[in-house]
């Protein structure tokens, strides 16, 4: 997507004239939308930092950069011991950020492929081969996402349209609510959520955003501002406590989200904040959309409140906000030094509240038959699990 | 209410040795928690400034600094057309926070009392004599909020106690989620919510109270913590979003909050992102209450959500936020400096998500029959109009 007039993607392969000495190239989101900084990953070590440090963030950006994690890690490996080597690589990985559910998929992807292959040289192409071909997938998977979540945008906009009346002479807008950041910024390129909108804008829908600033780290401030505003999309930026109002009266017709892990029987993990976004809309009788990679959805996972692990984060997050202040990015605390905080980093919207999914595949409703329709591969599989 | 150790109210009355030259003392809350400014008001335009900066804020507080508003306005009178300086005055004064209903009831106290005396000296000393009068009756108010809301507290105590048998060792906790400060920073003392807290704990009934750091004026993280850290009360920060996840892993007992304004069917509005937290409360089966003095009660008005009046703030609220850094208190941009900002200030609780109202009279379901039961002088009243 698009910064300052170019395209870029949000990890990039830098490949080295060896076969050692590979790279990624990623921005480091952490000084957005202050600075756009460019920074290069070259070791599993560097991964994890980049991943708990929020360097890169969004459930399917830390699955690609998490793959090519592993094939640094496999390039690594000294020991005569490989299996326990790559263990403890890939526990590292996850422990990193516990709560996506799109990185367990990308290192299965690569574990699956290299394990009956004898040599680590060969493990290390056949790993980073499998690492490049999860970059594109992600691309043309929120590609597909954009696709088909159009149809609920267009349905909106031409039920606005008609109760506008012919003769109106202002353009109907469809006012969508987002949390956090499900933006290019969250993927390789494209975004889940902003997929949609951008898709939805090339397509002549009049659209603008209303963007929950999303505390504790403020992604939604920091970087879907950016991004929409980079990518030429009308919006706002509202407090996390604000949206309930906005819905009350009559000003947001859709919420769209990302998320970080779904059960099979459709409950949603995403940052924090999410599941009162969707009981206010729900009390309002507004569209609660879900968009995601079906590399989100935990097969062996049933109910999403008891079981899906919600990292807790450091309580600095909560204490100190960071912004620009007199040219530099600097912190301030905003409550007592020695203030107790608590910080879950996710909570889990309950399939009830929820309108659907939109996927690559298209969209269902959140329920284990529904997406069991769509994804029949994985259904069986987990069955037979 | 306590001080590093001392005892103050949030306003207090400064006499002068002549009829004139009065002063308020306030402490300037813009400061908290970082530092304790105490400052005096002399003037109608101090005390709208004082309201309008959020110097004093609170309904409770605001109606009364309001008053010694208009107290300091009689006493300025120099034109000959009493009546309309006075108009001008109160208009001045109601504009400033537009949301508090308290303001109305002050004020009206004030002015029906002065209406038949034909002397400006007769006028000022009677409505000073009232304005501490209002002084008064709102501590004596907020202390009956807090012996009216034991019952509440108490029942949830020993629930959680006979859940734990008999043998257990551990005490049980009542843990309590509010947002916002309605405690004595938001009054003259005592506070609402915070005085049932006070009294619970005075009663040996051990809390935990979850605040909600309420953006965009963190009043939560900085005034919330600050007070009942000073006053001895065990409390946890946390980010308006997470309350919901809380409340679904069952760490919340009862959800406690103040409010603006309340309308004779019990809609009630309060700072922005109640309504968020009392949908989750429903949600999870945990009760809501709203504390409030009777003087908030809004007796011309039926649907909230439609006719509540919301004021919307400044964008900078949004964009910047203010905490301490290298010993100063300073602003950091949290976003594009661009972004384009929406900013109300409050929100409103529909009646059905309430289970019930904290008076000075007692308790009360929130409904026409069940408030009017309480205070049924008002009523007639407001039947009669």
């Amino acid at each position: 997507m698009i910064i300052n007039g170019e395209h870029y993607t949000s990890v990039s392969f830098v490949p080295s004239r060896g076969i050692r000495g590979n790279l990624i190239r990623i921005i480091d989101q952490r000084f957005l939308p202050f600075q756009v900084v460019f920074k290069t990953l070259s070791s599993l070590d560097e991964v994890v930092t980049a991943i708990s440090e929020m360097q890169v963030r969004g459930a399917p950006l830390i699955g690609i950069t998490a793959a090519f994690g592993l094939v640094f890690a496999i390039d690594e490996c000294r020991s005569e011991d490989f299996e326990s080597w790559i263990d403890k690589s890939v526990d590292k990985i996850l422990q990193a950020r516990p709560t996506a559910s799109n990185t367990e998929y990308c290192l299965r992807k690569i574990l699956d492929r290299i394990r009956e292959v004898p040599d680590v040289l060969d493990k290390h192409e056949i790993a980073l081969e499998t690492a490049l071909e999860l970059m594109e997938e992600d691309k043309s998977i929120c590609r597909a996402i954009g696709e088909n979540g159009f149809e609920i945008i267009e349905e909106l906009y031409n039920r606005k349209a008609a109760s506008q009346g012919k003769d109106s002479k202002e353009r109907s807008v469809v006012n969508i609510l987002t949390h956090c950041n499900a933006g290019w910024l969250a993927c390789v390129d494209y975004g889940t959520v902003t997929s949609i909108i951008y898709n939805a804008r090339e397509k002549g829908i009049d659209l603008h955003v209303w963007v929950d600033e999303t505390r504790p780290k403020n992604q939604g401030a920091r970087l879907t501002v950016w991004e929409l505003t980079q990518n030429g999309v009308s919006n706002t930026l509202i407090t996390d406590n604000a949206g309930g109002h906005l819905m009350q009266k009559g000003l947001v017709d859709l919420v769209l989200v990302g998320c970080d892990r779904v059960t099979r029987d459709g409950d949603a993990a995403n940052k924090i904040g999410t599941y009162l976004k969707a009981l206010a809309a729900y009390d309002n009788d507004i569209p609660f959309y879900v968009a995601l990679p079906s590399s989100t959805i935990d097969w062996t996972l049933d109910d999403g409140v008891k079981n899906i692990p919600i990292e807790n984060r450091d309580d600095r997050e909560v204490k100190y906000v960071e912004g620009r202040c007199e040219k530099e990015i600097k912190s301030v605390l905003i409550t007592e030094k020695n203030a107790t905080v608590f910080n879950p980093g996710f909570d889990v919207t309950p399939a009830r509240y929820i309108t659907g999914f939109i996927t690559e595949r298209g969209i269902c409703k959140a329920n284990r038959k529904e997406i069991s329709r769509l994804f029949p591969e994985y259904t069986s599989e987990s069955e037979n699990n």
